[in-house]
């Protein structure tokens, strides 16, 4: 345990993919818990592309990091000092915290996971974290999806899209992903049973080959990407169609002059269909029902998932950049500390 | 009554706004019905833009019209022959007819309208046909208008437009609508009793006007045009946000090059909200109970609308243009024989 806490600042608003020059590091001594607070040494940070969001002066759904404060960023840590009856010294909590060595965190914030279940706690970060959720909320609150239907999903390598996939497997839907390159789409029929794979960037025609897949069209659409896949799969729906927008990873980097939204709109009245935003965050109070199906699911070896974990605060601003570079391996996670 | 029957035939299908050379004009004999079938004599005809899509080859939400077939639309007529114990001769009928004198209707295909709630004919094809249901569906039951939300309706002078904003001031909402004109404008808001009323064409920023209009943003929005409008709409969107996608005329005419979608789909995660098309003939088999309250607020007085009724079935290309035009003052429908 380091002495100091060293924290990574947002010094400036990005324009595009963030830079160095974009960010300020500051050491300074372990913070104190006031009343009813507590502090957490964070030991894993998750790299999700909604920081670049909060990073913006809109914020996009949260408050935007203000200036010369650490970087926000979903965490799982021990609490280590504490002034709170229900978080008590060692106990490991996940929730909101920063870039950071360690961060004061008031009840509700962040909350114990349950790490009686007995997983790596890089797990709790991933599938029994706000990921699962997302995937299993989106899927089928938002998504609506049933037994046998047609499903497509967007990012499918990521660490939601693959959740998503097998989910829907596990509800004996045809499931197709669309992700990049042919290493992620062997990865997802060979080890995930998706029953196709989609290299959008050998695919040419994303749309036609959409459609040889799903010749009936999808009922569901999980969507993780934006842009110009978005339209390509709106070409697609079966009457009734449900998307999930739950990512638009193409448009987080582009705030200036984000790319046209899909020309085929019209298709949703053609099709009757429903587009519909999620926001995980707006589940949280009812997370454990996903996060017991979930663990059930990994115990009975039907949920596989990857974790890619970097070492070292000190490169939380290059490996956060790997989210767009799509040069990572499974979800994304900073290690800052052992356990 | 003619003896014989005028038709307009699809020659070709349209590229971009229809021309004299899409069309064919036949004459021929009064159609004799069939076993089971009966004959209508067609007293109006409705420009609806919906009419634009079914000639394309795709035909949009219904077969395209067969080339060398007489254009479909929706019809208002009165039977003058019939095989059909339920359609008898006399009766008044509506439904799916053609830009014709006569034509040969099978039950289902038209149905009786409730002719003793003594509203001149040409109501039952504004808002006591599928206009008024389309607002009233799509209104209620895809936009789940509640009472006091925010409602932003654009072609809010139009048929459909209309009716939403007055159904929304009786719900006792803020109602804002975009239109094309002064005059259009002032008829919303002296006339119907809009809150609020955009000239697209004068407002400059479109989406900074909502915003003017509209500080919380918009609880629903009803969508009749589509391209830059839907996007400067989606800037405006309150948490929890529904679209209703009922039309989108400005998408209609250009087939091969549609113009881009919004680039704020970002916008739908962020507000968690809902996009849904509505296909008011989902809802055809519930229609009276649209058009029983649709009734009740005609007579009570709180429902206005405004019938823009020209004349002459020779007329009907150069009155269906009218519709890309804007030079139409109401529900466009063509009179093509007196009752």
């Amino acid at each position: 345990m380091t002495e100091t806490n060293r924290e990574w600042l947002l010094a400036k608003r990005p324009e595009g993919e963030p830079t160095a020059a974009d960010y300020e590091w500051r050491e300074g001594p372990v913070p104190e818990p006031g009343e009813g607070e507590f502090v957490v040494r964070i030991l894993y940070a998750a790299m999700d592309p909604a920081i670049r969001g909060w990073m913006d002066p809109s914020g996009n759904y949260m408050p935007p990091i203000p200036l010369g404060t650490p970087v926000r960023s979903v965490v799982l840590g021990k609490v280590v000092k504490s002034n709170a009856a229900a978080h008590p010294v060692g106990q490991i909590v996940s929730g909101l915290g920063a870039w950071a060595d360690y961060v004061v965190a008031r009840p509700g914030m962040m909350g114990p996971v349950p790490v009686d279940w007995g997983h790596d706690l890089s797990t709790y970060l991933h599938p029994l974290g706000a990921v699962g959720a997302t995937a299993y909320y989106g899927l089928f609150e938002i998504g609506r999806l049933k037994d046998g239907e047609n499903l497509l999903v967007s990012g499918a390598a990521g660490g939601v899209g693959s959740l998503v996939g097998q989910m829907g497997k596990i509800k004996g839907c045809r499931v197709v992903g669309i992700a990049g390159g042919p290493e992620k789409c062997r990865w997802l029929t060979e080890e995930l049973g998706f029953d196709a794979a989609i290299d959008y960037r050998a695919a040419g025609d994303l749309s036609a080959e959409i459609g040889r897949q799903l010749p009936d069209g999808f009922d569901v659409y999980f969507e993780n990407v934006g842009g110009p896949t978005l339209e390509a799969a709106m070409d697609n729906m079966a009457i009734g169609a449900r998307i999930a927008i739950c990512g638009m990873i193409s448009a987080y980097n582009d705030t200036r002059n984000p790319p046209p939204g899909p020309r085929n709109m019209w298709n949703i009245l053609v099709k009757r269909a429903h587009v519909e935003g999620l926001l995980v965050a707006d589940y949280f109070p009812r997370a454990m029902e996903a996060y017991s199906a979930i663990n059930d699911w990994i115990k009975a070896g039907r949920l596989k998932f990857k974790v890619d974990v970097r070492d070292g605060l000190e490169n939380a601003p290059e490996v956060f950049n790997l989210l767009f570079s799509g040069a990572h391996d499974g979800k994304l996670l900073l290690k800052i500390a052992d356990a």
